[in-house]
């Protein structure tokens, strides 16, 4: 069995990884991120994202989005996000417990959340008896492989600064949103008002390690400490900054999100020629939405694992990414091809 | 400057893992712990541990002690522990925030607790308006390069078990005490009576990556939950195990921990032999403990960065690694010399 | 202006309450419970929900809600409950906070939640990733003054025991309910499968106090640890155990909830004789919700205290209590019928 | 069995207190403090100490204390106190799991911390791995019925200031110090300097209820908040404020502490007659520690209950209250002169 349409977490990591713990593996450095390699990878996010940001790293996505709630809210406010955001579905209540904070959710059908949607959680301000509403959390791209405009970002943003609420993109495959816009990563970040952003490494090619980003360095005062506390803070921190150097270098990033995402298109065109199959999301990243025929789905399955998204709509979620080859659609497609005859 | 007798922290990895994590970089597998690799690191500890163990990985050693804690515990119950432990000095408060639990503190001026003190503090059972002792948690060697003969282990393992209590052995350089004792691994874990291991992998020559092993299979039965809301679940678990499951092979841990040793009593050697040095502790593990004249420490660091333990009696700390060379042991030392003169 | 329609929260105690503490104003007892008039209302308690019960006295209805779901869940295990409870939307998310339980909602447009909708939330079972189902809570009577059916009830408790899951009432205005149904307290609880209750004090005619009834003793065997370590636990517990057992005593709660419930009644039917107030909720218990001209509101707020509940539809609710009278009525009527001209 | 040496939680109320609240038990007001005998409550612990201060009612001491931290520090810094405060002892880790903040203990043989054990454990600042000191919490009087002058108030808070930390004070029976010190409650909270203070009420002959005092209200801006998360807010307020009105009008609070360190008094002065005795503290509160044969405890405690302190010395407690009686003492002294024949 190939797992090669299952998760962008499934793959290993991009062989530049290798190479980059590889070459930073010498003599003794200061721990803790002290060092002269994550000084060095800290520069290259500055480039990217600009001078002002404060930059971390941690060791998993939801580590990442908590730890931006944590550094942000008091543990009785709230933040609003999608039903289906990964921060409601699949971190297994840790935002919750990790920071007391609750989620208020908004439906997002297409896994993106409404300006209106906000407007009806804004309620009972300054009331002690509820949760006091405080940053809007959005994921870029979304759980459904769907992109924010950068202009719907700054609608959203707009909306929190008019409130005093601080808005957190939860970006775990972020490049992709970028790739996909056309934009820059700064475009859909620091230009559109984003405060906190969870740069994704280990869905985009690490082996492990995601980067949090602050656009504020005064909102980051406290971040090492509650790191810590949460138990994100690395000895060893060059072996994960020096991937993220390499990924932020000679634009390594985009050459494995523009594959991804030519993969997923290839995917999606595939598919769509088959009147069996009906597309259920826009495709603008690296995954492919689709219902198909129950009866298709084990044969699929045996030979490529992936996800079944809706039990009672069989509903399933292809992803692709910087290793999926047009071999393996065609491959798929084919097995499709005998199941329709 | 260079930090090769500041921590083992410090140093890079062996060169094996970079090997190990490359040798893993192959096609797509099953994320979270659900892959070959992982599965295959995890026979490795159960030949050397133990057929009836569970052993999941984690980030951090912070995150080890810490799991430990949260799976054993309810948050009403309280460990007692060094007051120089890990657990209490440096862990930023993450055992109380993140279990509720209490810390509950030993006298240990050479990091190693007492039976009589632990007898002091087992007091106040069934009374609601008092953390209820429930663990007593030791380092393994302690945080003063001290270890715990396998007898001195037995009888705290034969304390907890007479008054139901667990019994949490830190060890972020296990191996090392394994190697001072020359026993196996076993011999001073299962075979003592060890509850819960945290097994250090940084510390040893790891990139990334510490494992947690349960002797007891029941009392793991929520650890998976609680790993991943405490935000300790990899995704591409595979570049953790497989570098432990190199460190196990082929006694690679016992060539690295050996090595450091034996460049430990050489620098304690060495050092004993200046009536102006005064070593403080007893030499067991990878870490001397000295005092000397305060004018030669600055001169020392410029050359030689290390930690100084207490800023009252100039205690300094110096660690051996896997790379400590006898070099760099008599280049330090004729720095000592030129300061005699 | 008075308040009397505001909310049961806003109305004194009973009479009996002043007298039952200055009763037991008498000599020194134990604290913390162990004293005989706690004793004498746990019996009371035992007497009227059955022999096998545990009963503990908090302070008030979030901590006896709180404590319900501490002592039955681990943190990564979710409460299954409906999104207008006052679990969700009036206790600050200290359900979240103070357990780490994650909340999972249920549509619930009358207050009660459905089967179909708890069989659609009781996935991923297993699944690490996600807060593991382990309760349902409801109140009876809910939020919006409906009242479940001893079936209904029975039917939750059978779908909770199918599944290994616990059954939790938040019962703040549990006496209403029994007397809406005219059953026994019992019947509408240990009866009908529910695990724990809270037993409302303060909304029921107490100066303060909430009890936490559990229906297995073995459910409550850390109840006392975790009260104290939540903050719930009074030194002189006579002062509250005193009130509940007057409550229970020669039915003094039947006839204040009767009365509640006749006022209720009475006003609802006033309200019904207008064509512009419309009744939005069916009235079974101390509520009557409705909706009405808003130029109306301001004018009786200024006279008689309520609360808008939606301020969209300008729906309000309208509470009664033991001392609603008559008089009220008809001059809150009175008020409407001069409006209307 | 009496119990009226055991503690002054074993007391019933000042009868002043039914009177209070039968006195406000009329009407309907707001609920939860927005009535009209909550607000006079607060203008008259204005009155008292000073304009400036802002206080927030709870329902038990271990409240008033955590959320006193709850306010003032984030889960990264520490409280630093007395191993023998009821913060460490007492509160079953209460302050550890409401907060996640660390306690750092020092050693106070009298119950009274010093400024050099402070000096001493102010240490790491900026040091990531280390919970911050931020606060130091002292009790007054302390649980050895010690008292800390005025000048030494001043000298921790000017500790304090100097390096940007809080000052609380535990003032279980804070109204004991004042009248012990003969000073105005005034004199040692707001003037020498005080952060914030948990005023007791339960120990000082309410039936219930204490008191959080912020002597600068930028402090306690989220204070309304974490009170409702922490489970600490009272719907029916005005049943303790009013209370607490009672005790500070017409000096209630100074006749009833009067008396009771006047009986302390007595006692010691009886117990010192016995040579056998041996006072172990100063009796400067409501407080009597002493040594006397093992055997005598037993029989002294069939008649008058109280508590061993520690079972190794076999030191008791004996605490007075505002309604022992002389004969009450002369009848213990009897008892003791009858098992010394």
């Amino acid at each position: 069995m190939a797992y090669n349409f299952a998760s962008d977490n499934n793959s290993g990591a991009l062989p530049e990884m290798i190479e980059a713990v590889r070459k930073v593996n010498i003599e003794h450095v200061h721990a803790y991120g002290g060092d002269e390699y994550t000084d060095s990878a800290i520069s290259c996010f500055k480039k990217i994202f600009g001078e002002n940001i404060d930059v971390h790293f941690v060791f998993n996505g939801t580590a990442a989005n908590v730890l931006s709630i944590k550094a942000l809210l008091k543990s009785y406010e709230s933040v609003l996000c999608a039903e289906t955001s990964h921060l409601n579905m699949d971190e297994c209540g840790a935002p919750e417990a990790m920071t007391g904070c609750k989620l208020v959710l908004l439906p997002a059908p297409d896994g993106k959340i409404k300006i209106k949607d906000l407007d009806e959680k804004y309620i009972r301000l300054g009331d002690q008896h509820y949760s006091q509403p405080k940053m809007v959390s959005i994921t870029q791209p979304t759980e459904y492989g769907t992109v924010y405009t950068a202009e719907e970002m700054k609608a959203i943003s707009d909306w929190c600064k008019k409130r005093n609420m601080f808005f957190h993109v939860d970006g775990a495959r972020f490049v992709n949103a970028a790739t996909s816009l056309k934009k820059s990563l700064k475009e859909i970040s620091a230009d559109v008002g984003v405060d906190v952003l969870s740069f994704g490494g280990a869905k985009n090619g690490l082996m492990i390690g995601e980067a949090v980003i602050f656009f504020n360095k005064t909102l980051a005062k406290d971040f090492k400490f509650h790191r810590k506390q949460l138990m994100q803070l690395g000895s060893k921190a060059r072996f994960i900054s020096s991937q993220f150097e390499v990924l932020l270098t000679y634009d390594l990033w985009k050459k494995s999100s523009s594959h991804a995402l030519k993969m997923a298109q290839l995917l999606a065109q595939r598919l769509s020629q088959y009147p069996e199959v009906q597309i259920t999301q826009k495709v603008q990243a690296n995954a492919v939405f689709a219902m198909m025929p129950k009866e298709w789905i084990s044969v699929l399955r045996e030979k490529y694992f992936f996800y079944v998204w809706n039990e009672n709509t069989w509903e399933v979620r292809l992803m692709t990414t910087f290793d999926t080859s047009e071999e393996q659609i065609h491959s798929f497609c084919a097995i499709i091809e005998s199941l329709r005859n």
